[in-house]
């Protein structure tokens, strides 16, 4: 990326566990950032936070916020994504959003750059970026679909509260401080208690009995695969962990496709991390920092003819937000399409 | 069971955290207890269990412990039951056994009592109690299977410490406690930290990458549903919960069960809670103290034919270990089966 002027960059939701995250890939990574503009809502602007150390105020978020800015990364909310990123467009901003709002337009690219980069060609200023246990989910199985066809996934998931966001965050703790307190757990953020136990919804309930989370991770590997048939189960469970999100991933696969091969095409998969023992299976605590995705437990199931399951894990704020945000920037830029049409 | 004379009952383990619920257990079903003996290791012997309001010494196991005993209880270990169940049968006690010592010997029952009491006829001394996360699942998939037939399960399991032993749930508090000052967390029984973090590990691993507690949920059920063919696909998952096991349960029916019927179907089985609404789902802080097996979630999935995704949860404990086995107790009883062939 020699001789490239750098980009004045802006970041919706700056001062949020996504934003602040965004922020530091941004520099980890070496984006050519030339001007950071860092944008919250009017409560939070006012805000610092820390870029090329130094500290950056905190602007707030208005209808003219996005003159000049030719890049933009959005995670703010859906609503707030709805409202401002076709601004940020108009403006001249290319918009990588991180939030559910425009993941399903078909003129949308929705992407993991190791699996499917090429769709962003042709963008028309938005590109989408996926949900944080679909991403994990489809850098396990694409190197799979690539040797042996995907037939049907079954997976559980448990994720961590930092999905839910920083306050969500606070409550695990404060509520872990007060049970080991002998005091009253508060219940605010979740639908129930989250401390020493686990809840079986993330997001709200749609009238088929799913939640809207596990509807995205069934819609949206379908896309991001290019494969409209592929059959998924899911059920999203939220447990008592700050970062790092786990899945319980049972594959069918169409053809027959060996162990030591399955290990084989995974270890040459960008992105990916695997185990070489079963005792070395990653956890929440071992992908919390990484970019990587971690995989470990991959044995054969011999419940139907090509079964496979798998343990894959990988921290939800960076490859499950915000490091695939920079990278999908970085894959912008590498194939000259950081503008608007 | 009106003029019962009370029996001898021993409790191997009296004074682990299943034995401990298992003397609970005999007094709040009321089972007629005459005389109550509670038998641990040297190490634990000259402690106290509390019976009938008092506390009643814990004697050391030995040889001759089963003099004179009727029932007698094992919470203790494999290698405890292996040892020392040959010798009560020999005194003339029934035993009912909650290791995996004899579970899948052809000639020992394994018996969730609504399910198979039926295979109580015939025992030659030692009932087996199944493990914990198994009888959740099968209480699930029994009316289900008498319903529709059950083709494949792919299971994934949410399981609280207290699995483990009271070691177990010291270390979770422990290290939770130590993390919350900025210290350390000291790993001991468990193969990583629980605290805040989740282990794909349960029991340990075999030559075909399963943990035993994988393989158990596998062979288990099969004999419990008297299903040799039955296909599971199962991942058992540590999760930092003290009291409760949690199951993500997919099933593939034989033949068509509409949602309405199927709940209706789970409802009408005995021992079991079915949740209303999608948001009424049970958690492992529902379950704990109680003696039935919570199902929330229930809903259709589209991914096969006849598929059906459940959440079913409980006290791993109670249901899970001494309910089940006290149970086991009443049904020896009620059939006129407490004696030794």
């Amino acid at each position: 990326m020699s001789g490239i002027k750098g980009l004045r960059v802006a970041v919706v939701g700056a001062t949020g566990v996504v934003g602040r995250e965004m922020i530091a890939v941004l520099a980890s990574r070496r984006f050519p950032v030339a001007d950071l503009l860092p944008l919250a809502s009017e409560r939070s602007a006012g805000e610092h936070v820390e870029w090329g150390g130094a500290d950056v105020l905190v602007e707030a978020l208005d209808d003219d916020a996005f003159e000049g800015i030719d890049l933009a990364l959005f995670s703010a909310g859906a609503s707030v994504s709805e409202r401002y990123a076709p601004l940020a467009v108009k403006a001249g901003a290319v918009v990588v959003d991180n939030t559910s709002a425009f993941r399903m337009l078909p003129e949308v690219p929705l992407v993991v750059p190791e699996i499917n980069a090429h769709a962003l060609v042709g963008h028309r200023g938005i590109i989408a970026n996926p949900n944080c246990s679909t991403i994990q989910m489809v850098l396990a199985l694409a190197p799979l679909e690539a040797a042996a066809g995907v037939e049907r996934v079954v997976v559980s998931t448990y994720q961590a509260a930092s999905g839910a966001g920083r306050d969500a965050m606070d409550e695990l703790r404060d509520q872990t401080i007060d049970l080991l307190n002998f005091r009253e757990a508060k219940v605010k953020h979740f639908a129930r208690r989250l401390a020493f136990d686990v809840i079986p919804q993330i997001d709200t309930f749609q009238p088929d009995g799913r939640t809207r989370e596990e509807r995205k991770m069934i819609d949206e590997p379908r896309k991001i695969m290019e494969r409209p048939d592929l059959r998924v189960a899911v059920t999203c469970v939220r447990v008592p962990v700050f970062v790092g999100h786990c899945v319980s991933l049972n594959v069918e696969l169409r053809g027959p496709l060996p162990l030591a091969r399955a290990l084989e095409v995974l270890r040459a998969a960008p992105g990916l991390v695997v185990a070489d023992r079963p005792e070395d299976f990653p956890t929440a605590a071992d992908a919390a920092g990484q970019d990587e995705v971690f995989i470990g437990r991959v044995r054969i199931d011999d419940s139907v003819p090509h079964g496979l399951d798998l343990w894959v894990v990988a921290d939800n704020l960076r490859k499950g937000a915000a490091t695939n945000a920079v990278q999908i920037c970085e894959a912008l830029l590498a194939r000259d399409l950081l503008r608007v049409p």
